[in-house]
């Protein structure tokens, strides 16, 4: 895991999409200052993203606020390209419940496309997060726990912040019957 | 969940414990000011408490430094009481690898322990959240997903801050062959 | 669960294959006779195909010998048509480690295809056990516990049975240090 | 694993049981004749217990009748004795919803109770099965797979089988909403 604190100021390359799904616009980094941004990279016939990397990604789509927030998929297809088009990623993200912008990294003449490789990502799922001033902080190869995540991205919204990031505590509600799965209710 | 913000300066009442398990010295809060204090009540017949209350303090006591984050669990027994006793619960920490120091807490005259009868918690597990200053900042029955977890750990460390937490990165490293459960490495 | 006794005596119809993954041969029911059957009915955008369907399936063919139990994934597209193509499906074959032998299932003018609409499936996953003698004993859309999907196959097995039908072990042998995630070893 | 052939005609040590919970009477291998049984050595604070061999031998009791599956459960308590009494293990059992008959194993002058040492178990969990005729045919240390314990039991109730067993299927429904966790339904 590459962490980098403020003073280095690494501008992060831009994106260079082809195509964007479960969006109407064009989605442009510069536009996003002020506000953390996730960037998951990802193939949609890797398992170790369909596994743990996107459902994390999704997690943090649905558990934050999009003012604080943004999470942006980036399908970086570098192996079995005629298997990964974008009618097949558009039918993965239907049926695997993905809500969050993607955008179809563009092939380039080698098999790494061109926002991976503009990156220097290692493979994927890659996860990199922006902070609100739009400098590259974490560059993450392969699994990051959600601890860790949690904490990277709170530390990024309590950086220049304009308001408090309030997380959604919804999912953290116990249920209310003695012992169960999540713990043991005083009667 | 109960998340307070600073201004409401709640005072969390003292621990009353009669016995300290993984620790030499007793532990008394006011001696942790400057650092974020994570308390995991729990009882050892819990079933919630073994499966995700228990691991998930684990997880940040070996995450984090202690320095910037004291993980301790309280033994808050009520009900079967005479199957949950220090002999027990020793067994049990080290079948368990539970590392951090456990309290038990003070049996009274009724079901319900002191420290938790003081806390007014509902049940085990519940997970309380000390600021550096001292204050409860949040207190929660049942289970807490890692991911907010991770950011109200980083969201109170981020203040009063006398030097940067880090987050101890080496549970991430993704393995380097292929695609295996972690993701796919560019060849 | 539908659960044939062996007088009911049906027939299951012939799969309709247009091509044949992970086997150089055609693949042809009528030649399995004295063998029991595993065909595993799958789409590979499916996620409970992906998560529990063919990791049982495959689990399946690990365990058992291939002269007892055949095991056989039949790619029954019924919607997405586009995004599962022969060249996609090769390709999650390929990443997945699905290692058993895959019939392509012959597209009709409707939506379903046509093995699929023969033994009038509800969906994806859907699991068929054939007996010895060629009969359909099982159909299940959804999913089966392993217990009882271990339970049906070893009866189908004990049927007719010209040997001895063996299980293989291998991966449930126990580490052999003190107490860890198998269990406790006397010292 | 070691599993026995019927030829080899093991007879196992008897059970030396110093109190039976979750029954009123006491068991005795002799009496269920005619019936398939499973024993499950455990200790109540060994984790591999509580995470596989305890749900597994409870999932058996559940999925199977009565008449022809036993689940029996012994606690072979062999370290941190003074941890695990009769009063400890009741409140365990009522917690974690175990509810087969569960024997406690005889004290010795030794620390190996007297059934686990008859029995020359390795540690716990262990499992061992007795088939119709009272002769042992399986006992195994550690995890054993769902799929692999779903045919050794299937196989044992094949034998000198007075009328079918029957699986019970209730767990394997599938939902019916299109696709979820369980698969996709043809709409």
């Amino acid at each position: 895991m590459t962490s980098q604190q403020p003073g280095q100021l690494i501008t992060p390359p831009p994106l260079s999409i082809l195509q964007w799904l479960n969006t109407d616009t064009e989605i442009h980094l510069a536009d996003l200052r002020g506000r953390v941004v996730l960037l998951e990279a990802f193939q949609m016939l890797c398992p170790g993203c369909v596994s743990h990397g996107l459902p994390q990604a999704q997690s943090v789509h649905e558990t934050f606020s999009n003012q604080d927030i943004v999470v942006l998929g980036i399908h970086t297809v570098f192996e079995h390209h005629s298997a990964m088009t974008p009618v097949s990623l558009a039918a993965f993200l239907f049926e695997y419940k993905i809500t969050f912008p993607v955008g179809v990294d563009e092939k380039t003449e080698h098999a790494i496309p061109k926002t991976m490789a503009a990156y220097q990502m290692q493979g994927t799922p890659s996860t990199v997060l922006i902070d609100r001033q739009g400098y590259l902080r974490l560059q993450h190869f392969g699994r990051i726990p959600d601890l860790q995540l949690g904490f990277h991205l709170a530390t990024l919204l309590a950086e220049n912040n304009p308001h408090v990031a309030d997380v959604n505590s919804q999912n953290g509600e116990p249920s209310q019957s003695d012992c169960d799965e999540n713990g043991c209710v005083i009667p």
